[in-house]
């Protein structure tokens, strides 16, 4: 019997966030794989799950992706990470869990790609986005009927998140924690007062800070800025 | 006693991708408020309630917002809409239920602000969007690491869509239903293969359409198209 690969997400933080579906998908798998950058490290996508099931009796599994900057290392991990996932599918199903929505910004889409192509069946579950809770929990909308919005991440490149400041109404920018002076710079020279931008970080957890933009304050590795160029702020 | 206004997100389709906050709000909710364009339309949003939530002895309630080309109306309908949901939340709690999340183009987020104005307290809970819910079907994610992703209307103005396609790796095109032609001429224009583009209709229900993009096809009221430029799509 070969198992199925779950690419569960799991929500912004808050455990009451996770869908019914991924609450009962869990719930149902004998293996919970999830990604580190090191092996030991906290997983902020593990602790969620923790907080709203009891994973007593089943296997947890960590995939290794090192923020490392030589290719072949990252390489290296992928391709160990596919060979685990293989070997662990060939035994049972999998739920790999994912921090906000899968589709966004994740490795388990890669995996996900890959582990298919290998004849393994897969089904992703979407969650609820930490940009979409940040502006819940702002109380402003990221984007009504005439507006676009633009998703981009501080850790990419600049000029995108240059020309998405430029040509958008509405722009998050994620991974934006140690570059908020880039950032502000930007606003800067394109005119958007700092007043547009609301920062959410660490959202639906019990650090979360939702608060104006400080470029000289510090941030946490969950921040993400949600900048509306035509206002629409709360106060 | 004063009543708070509750955002409740519904997700695309799929009742078990309402997430468990929403559940548990509606459950508590004597009052269930909900957009419609006319008085006795079939709303989705409460079908999806419906299908996991008993919702006898609860009161339901239209919100009415006509498509109509006249301002005037629109505006007299918003202020109707203003007023009713007052006199309602004088009396008790209120959930407007929203399909998807509901800071992304819904007129709630317009109603939570001039409710606050007039000093209700009001809570949105984010939700699973129909883009997010679209790329888990088609198996693919809406962004990687490098990659920027841009969100626009079909119903707003086309030179922002046309932007979008020109600027970014990923688009999410929303209500694109009836002009499908105008997408692919768009596309022409910019050399982006149509096999790039993907059509997410009436994602997570039971008519769901995921499949590749054919401007001569018709679809439902709520499709999307998702294009990569970049490739990365299934087969």
């Amino acid at each position: 019997m070969v198992g199925k690969l779950y690419g569960v997400s799991v929500g912004p933080g808050d455990p009451e966030l996770m869908t019914i579906k991924a609450k009962k998908r869990i719930e149902s798998s004998d293996v919970i794989a999830y990604p580190v950058r090191s092996y030991g490290e906290d997983s902020t996508a593990l602790g969620i799950v923790k907080k709203c099931i009891d994973i007593s009796g089943k296997r947890t599994e960590e995939m290794l992706f090192e923020m490392n900057p030589d290719p072949s290392v990252r390489e290296s991990n992928y391709k160990d990470a596919i060979g685990k996932m293989a070997s662990l599918l060939d035994r049972s199903d999998v739920s790999m869990i994912n921090l906000g929505d899968a589709t966004v910004f994740s490795t388990y889409m890669h995996v996900s790609q890959d582990i298919s192509e290998l004849g393994y069946e897969t089904e992703t579950i979407p969650g609820v986005t930490s940009f979409c809770s940040g502006a819940s929990e702002a109380g402003i909308p990221l984007l009504t009927d005439n507006e676009g919005l633009s998703v981009v991440s501080m850790a990419a490149r600049n000029d995108r998140v240059f020309k998405a400041l430029r040509d958008f109404d509405n722009i998050v920018v994620m991974k934006a924690f140690n570059s908020m002076k880039i950032l502000a710079s930007m606003m800067d020279e394109l005119d958007i007062p700092h007043d547009r931008a609301i920062v959410v970080s660490n959202v639906s957890t019990e650090d979360q800070y939702v608060g104006r933009f400080d470029p000289d304050r510090k941030y946490g590795y969950f921040t993400t800025v949600i900048i509306k160029k035509n206002g629409g702020m709360r106060p």
